[in-house]
């Protein structure tokens, strides 16, 4: 169950809330995030859901049966939009694109990467500074460097960042340099990190874990939010199957399923999905017909030089056919 | 490597040819389909493949590195078109819709599924009568007695019949009534079957394993091949993997893989590759997008009362809608 | 719900059982095996089962509410042994090993491997004549002749046979020359054959389906069970995972969940299990300690020669070690 | 390529090195444990390996083409020990058993667990007092006095102490109390804590990810080897896999594939492996016939009344008949 508490709700009124819940024995968690205040409530009773909502500075009162709360579509069916600022609003009717390296390697790489951002019209740019790597004997990022360095370049032309942190002691050096702060695969169930990205005011984007369960996934989602940023994108990057003629099985099932169970954004990566270039653009064409609020992938001005997942990196003139493929189809969509 | 053969090649020039195959020790199968003959052939030594060009009674020679011989792409660039006759030809430009129920029950419930179809202007029906099931206690379907009564109401129409078959004693006493044979997940290295669907002359839809690689689906279409039938259609159906919010996980990835691989068309089952009815329909258009040949899917005039299947088979109405979708994408993808 | 019937039950009093099912409106499907005659249930409503057992004709009554029913445990405490003649008994007190070559390959090959088994005292012989292969180029097996070839050799010692029957029309020709007839991984839901199997009068060994979950495999065995055949052995031997290391993931939690759920008997397939020969003998070992009834592994004159699975085939000096280290296990266990 | 340094090694001696390896283009990362230094080199070119091992300084150099280097057996063919003071040894021919409940819980909890420990000499105990969990609203461990109370408790006794840390920021406090902090299969991929963990001189256990690979598991260790820490314990816990009969699918056959690529200890998790009681001590003797140097399980006074993980966790009576067969197999397997 989850209280909506009023705007502004007194302390008098919050404590008779909490003593009426308790009566009933309803576990609750009070939960404040940029936009509003709730409690989230456990019972192992029945009860009248009704005599709590007339409780005075009481908004609403949702019965959510998922074992996430505050993230599912129980209670909030419109989708969430998450604005980023400077018109670039993440929502349903907009979705959005998300390109650039694997790795920011150098200011040369990046200077050309921005402009091919600019001229396609590209609003985001990913980049990683901090790479998880395999091998700890393998190239791991340029570090906070070259996120100031992106951040230079990307400034001058308004493009949003979106980059990878890998733990909670990184977020405060970051902060001022990114928009949307990228939790991967490897860390969807790293809580200290999904906690502490809770209680900032910037934008999340959770990638699926290599084996993650839409259910894990969500509950990931609900500790970011329960702690008080509502800020949370999910992303579909593939999963580890059986088959090994794909770097990963990108799940398409997923993105419905997501949009489905819960009103956050969800986008796709083919790039990793399927992890081999010929087939990222159809991919990412596939998921917006399938529902898909975005797509990041990646891009690099030669792939055959990058640093880091080449094999699935565009060019710039396979980025520019995909992003032309992309805005005709959305128009087809709405249209139809 | 494989030798083409000249269009009624003489006994002694073939003759000619195994004496030199023998002589660079290369193995070889000589197989004989609806359209042609070829060698397929097997060596662990180096030598010119020119050499044998030059034979007389070979049409064209062909290195084919895969583990899977005819049904790569390597040796044939076009893709594969299936002419089902009375104008239904399966081929890039003309994806192919399939519709019809999980099982055939009734002469009632054929009726009105047959008269959707007409007015859908779909032209292939399926409908299962051999039906595989887990358990021995349930309903395994009406048999060749359901199959000839699915017939007759098909024949008015002009619609064409796929249908499962599950065993190589079947074959004989559904040849008359069936157009396409479908050879179910769980029979997908049943080699017994597909042996003998290779040298009977009608269409095989081979459904991808439960668990099955694309390595393992292309080797069993190159059984049927090898026996003599090139008519083989490949079907993504969802995979088995750890996710149980849908009952398959539908793999988009294969349909991109597997056209880049082999000339076979594919489709896509959207039904049975994520099980739940909401779902199907933004599968469907999304397998077009990624490039699939055509989809096949469950409909019924009452999905919640369907003996099987139910939870992942559209009604009429959402059937309408889909095919409606269907049609203006592929007019939209065409012109882009 | 399981009825089993008073031995020799006369006409009218099953009839009187089916009408007073009737007027319970509980489905019921008459089993009649080897053993004994028995009536599996189906109800959606509830009922007083002791109503039923005192009907006149009625042994025992037994509710179950596993899916399959004749296999489980819930009306059968005891495990069940299998009675191969010769003394050769399949109980939990007797865990029975099985070894032999992955295929049949020539006479010589079989001799030195009927000597090895004499002398291991080994009393059942494994080896395929009917070889399930990804390819249709490679090699599948030596076919009838082989196994007769086989059974000549074996017969003298006394030596059972267990080999693979690949579908229906095979079963009658192999029938004099088979101890027990065995259902491959591919076929562990070829629905068919194992009905077929089902009305004959040998023992069938059921090898868990590739990505086979415990549930389809118990459910594979009530086709044979339920179909006249109470001679049903369960065989792990691996599964598909993600991981690349091993051929196949070879999962020992299956035993004991097996003998936790089924009264049948389980036993252990190593080779195919891991498909590696350095690690075969030690899982051999492993799973006699988790509770297998026995084991069945490969071996081979000269592994590195074998036509089939030789990178999982152990030597006769390996497989001598092995038999020494089961019986001093074993020897040990029972002391335990 | 890794080349082993002499004891005490000058600089200049190491800088002579360094100036060979760049003249032969090999790149190389500088290694320094508790036990030695290394060089871990990289390179492209063919090279005469002799030619390194006759230069001043260098003890030995070995050719390893494994992914990871320092963990791998390749270099380093006995098995690595690990000593925790007081006579616990961790090697090859002492197995050691570490038990504890999931969840520090209480005071009395852990004294009754303590005692349990003694009366079974047991001499190392594992509980959590950081636990990582799905949900932001259960239970999440005691935290740091959790720690401080289990190991007053503990210290009387001379028992050590295993449990989980989950961030970098813990790895101080919990210092002075932990013998030998564990990673969670969460973490295995958490490439920042695992290189904090090599710069401590503390062993470190280091469970499978869910869905972790045998080589990711490797180049996971690999990473807190090459910060240099060499006490790494590798553990399989299970993986994640399409069944669903149990928790997660232990697997087996990674024990033995750990032992043959490296010279770590390995052990097993029977507990979380399989994730059902019943089936946890067979699982646990097993995993020891298979090779394994020890295993891990969880005990609790009342299992079904644990905070966390009740069901997988034995009692004391069950955890004391598992003991004693751990010892009775153990002699076993030495006189055999």
């Amino acid at each position: 169950m989850i209280i909506q508490l009023k705007k502004g709700i007194s302390k008098p009124m919050l404590e008779n809330i909490h003593f009426v819940l308790n009566e009933f024995k309803i576990k609750n968690n009070y939960v404040k995030t940029q936009v509003a205040e709730y409690l989230v409530c456990f019972s192992k009773n029945e009860f009248d859901i009704r005599k709590i909502g007339f409780i005075e500075g009481v908004e609403d009162v949702h019965s959510v049966t998922d074992d996430y709360k505050l993230v599912s579509k129980k209670w909030k069916l419109n989708n969430s939009a998450i604005n980023l600022g400077n018109g670039i609003v993440y929502d349903a009717f907009n979705p959005i694109v998300i390109a650039g390296p694997c790795s920011v390697e150098s200011e040369k790489q990046m200077e050309l990467i921005v402009q091919h951002l600019v001229k396609s019209n590209i609003k985001i740019a990913r980049g990683g500074v901090f790479k998880p790597r395999s091998s700890p004997y393998t190239f791991r990022g340029l570090g906070i460097d070259g996120l100031k360095m992106m951040y230079e370049l990307c400034k001058a032309h308004d493009i949003k960042i979106v980059t990878e942190v890998m733990q909670v002691s990184q977020i405060e050096e970051m902060l001022p340099y990114v928009d949307v702060f990228q939790v991967g695969a490897r860390n969807s169930q790293n809580f200290n990190l999904l906690d502490a990205l809770g209680s900032i005011d910037k934008a999340v984007l959770l990638k699926r874990g290599i084996s993650g369960t839409i259910d894990e996934l969500l509950q990931s989602a609900e500790y970011v939010f329960s702690k008080g940023n509502e800020k949370v994108i999910l992303c579909e990057r593939g999963i580890r199957t059986f088959e090994t003629a794909y770097r990963n099985t990108f799940d398409i099932n997923a993105i419905q399923v997501l949009k489905e169970k819960s009103h956050l954004p969800v986008i796709a990566d083919p790039s990793h999905g399927v992890g081999i270039r010929d087939h990222v653009s159809k991919l990412a064409l596939a998921s917006i017909v399938a529902g898909a609020d975005g797509v990041i992938y990646e891009v690099h001005p030669s792939p055959e030089e990058a640093l880091s997942d080449g094999q699935q990196t565009l060019n710039f003139e396979e980025s520019n056919y995909l992003i032309k493929q992309i805005h005709s189809l959305q128009s087809f969509l709405k249209s139809n």
